[in-house]
């Protein structure tokens, strides 16, 4: 790791190749159609380490996304966003070109596609099982019958089914509340299923979340899966129990630059530009920014909670630092800083490098 | 702004032009060198507009931002971060090409430095006046003193003076607190300045916070000044009272793709990765991430501090939004988001576009 002199977001590929193989299995001993979320990672490289696993259906966040991975040979996209219709003529243009499925859940929506699609698009109805933030309540059914009304008159486009993000798993306080959310929604979602299912043959259901996913083993009435962040993995889903530090396959890799022995602080160059501000309260109550690895004669040694990232600003990271560990912080020394949320770190990289040197391209390089 | 179809970065071109202009002739007017720090908009153009008024010498925060505007024509550049020692084949790469100054803070890169250092460069010792990040304590002259010896055994380096960024007058609670934190902090400077002038007839004094440059009057001791944020100002500085509102030249311009009357949210395609998660305090004690302007029969118009961005996901912004406001927001209209901190805006942002229409690159471009 000698070469890296700046800020580095180092990929472990083992560790990552490890945590898609798992889902992928997963996905398979369910009978799910396994439509991992690309927006985690980015990059067309890591793209092509899923298809080693019969992956060849993707989600992505945002129709740019969408443009760089069929640029990229995915032929199958969905987009779990709801449609923003400004980009209408973007749609229009990837649904000549792939098999592409976008979210509904409004009238106006459901109308601009339904006036304006001229190429075969499959349309999912985005479902809110309880994260309050986008999809229709499973109880309108009025709104989705009228949605449903409006689509149906234009003969290109298919409903393809109910498709949620049950995001309050990630609020979860233990694991048991993200098993008793998982089923809630599974409820919800496959009432609608029953519901429709006469009118709709295939209709699908499609949920998304991580947590779910990795750590639940009922998919009762669920066809695909959608989740992301596993690929990596980060502190926010270890503090959920979802997955261990050894699956956590993303690192900051940041210089020491400056230390405080009267405050025992280390200042790293990494700062909120690198890391991103997303944090996760710490034993103290107070907030943290990431925890810290760093090696010792050659072996790395996660430290424990009492040493973690206290402030960042632009550039800058404050590490606090047990008095037993501020003597392992030399000036020059790299250290390595595991993400509260590798999500957002990773779309502040401009590209990856893996533990075995490879630089690895991603939507922003 | 009809062309704008996915969360965009407009900039007010006018308003950033009098931002300038007013600190350029507030530096002139103390007789002080304006050395502006880059690091907020990391745009050559937005840097080109500086020349008009007369700025020759720039700050940066990073050795690739020092990189970048020296291929676009600027020849005196401090780079105002601690010296990261991996990086010094850059550092010697630089000083061979420009007038190159950067702190050092400890021993160990103040070696390293003047064990490689082969062309003229600048050093400023970094002093801590209180922000508790990086610098050495006004009062630790033996720590000075023994930096000062190891740089002078290397003729190249010129040591140029104490340089500070007096960080906690983003935290201040009134006006007041921001001129007391700045004249502790120049008391401080002023000190040093007194003790070594005569070892070193030109040794300068450099503070940088936009707060106190902003507000302040009171300069005395001091050489030059590193402002950076006020090109673009924003949400923080106006509720320290630093700008006006009519100052705040940066705002991300978001679709509308959904509405919830029953919580009165409108959801728009804008989140994290545009606006960057730095939050204030709001009215209700809950943090909010963005106010929200939008427009009223061709009127723009700042809506209350009960509208405001609740919620922020990777792709996804929640406004909540007061009931007397809720009509006013319809699917597919663009909504305009004050930014709580422009400097990770627009770090975030792959370029920006000005209210005039024209595309601006930045570093990242």
């Amino acid at each position: 790791m000698t070469e890296i002199i700046r800020p580095t977001l180092v990929i472990d590929k083992e560790v990552c190749l490890r945590n898609i193989e798992k889902m992928a299995q997963k996905a398979k001993d369910f009978n799910l159609r396994f439509r991992p979320h690309f927006k985690t990672h980015q990059s067309a490289v890591i793209g092509d380490w899923f298809r080693m696993y019969g992956v060849e259906a993707i989600t992505v966040s945002s129709i740019q996304m969408a443009e760089y991975f069929t640029q990229n040979g995915w032929d199958d996209i969905t987009v779990a966003f709801s449609v923003n219709i400004l980009e209408i003529n973007n749609i229009k243009r990837l649904a000549a070109n792939i098999n592409l499925n976008v979210l509904v859940e409004n009238k106006e929506a459901a109308t601009v596609l339904s006036n304006q699609i001229s190429q075969p698009l499959g349309v999912y109805i985005k479902i809110d099982t309880g994260t309050n933030r986008t999809g229709i309540d499973a109880s309108k059914i009025r709104l989705i019958d009228t949605i449903l009304d409006i689509l149906s008159t234009n003969k290109k486009i298919t409903f393809k089914g109910f498709l949620s993000h049950n995001g309050e798993t990630y609020s979860a306080r233990s694991t048991n509340e993200i098993f008793s959310r998982h089923f809630d929604a599974l409820l919800k979602l496959k009432s609608l299923k029953q519901r429709y299912k006469t009118q709709f043959p295939n209709v699908e259901v499609s949920i998304g979340d991580t947590p779910s996913c990795s750590i639940c083993n009922n998919f009762d009435g669920v066809d695909e899966i959608r989740p992301g962040n596993f690929v990596f993995y980060d502190l926010m889903q270890q503090n959920l129990d979802v997955c261990g530090f050894d699956d956590i396959a993303a690192r900051m890799t940041c210089p020491v630059v400056a230390k405080h022995p009267s405050r025992n602080e280390v200042v790293i160059y990494g700062g909120a530009i690198h890391l991103s501000k997303d944090s996760l309260p710490n034993i103290d109550g107070k907030h943290f920014f990431g925890r810290i690895a760093i090696n010792i004669n050659g072996e790395k040694k996660l430290l424990n909670k009492r040493n973690y990232v206290t402030r960042l600003s632009q550039e800058h990271g404050v590490l606090k630092v047990s008095q037993k560990n501020f003597g392992l912080f030399n000036i020059g020394d790299l250290v390595e800083i595991i993400p509260i949320h590798s999500c957002l770190t990773a779309n502040l990289a401009r590209k990856y490098l893996t533990t075995d040197g490879e630089e690895i391209a991603m939507i922003n390089s």
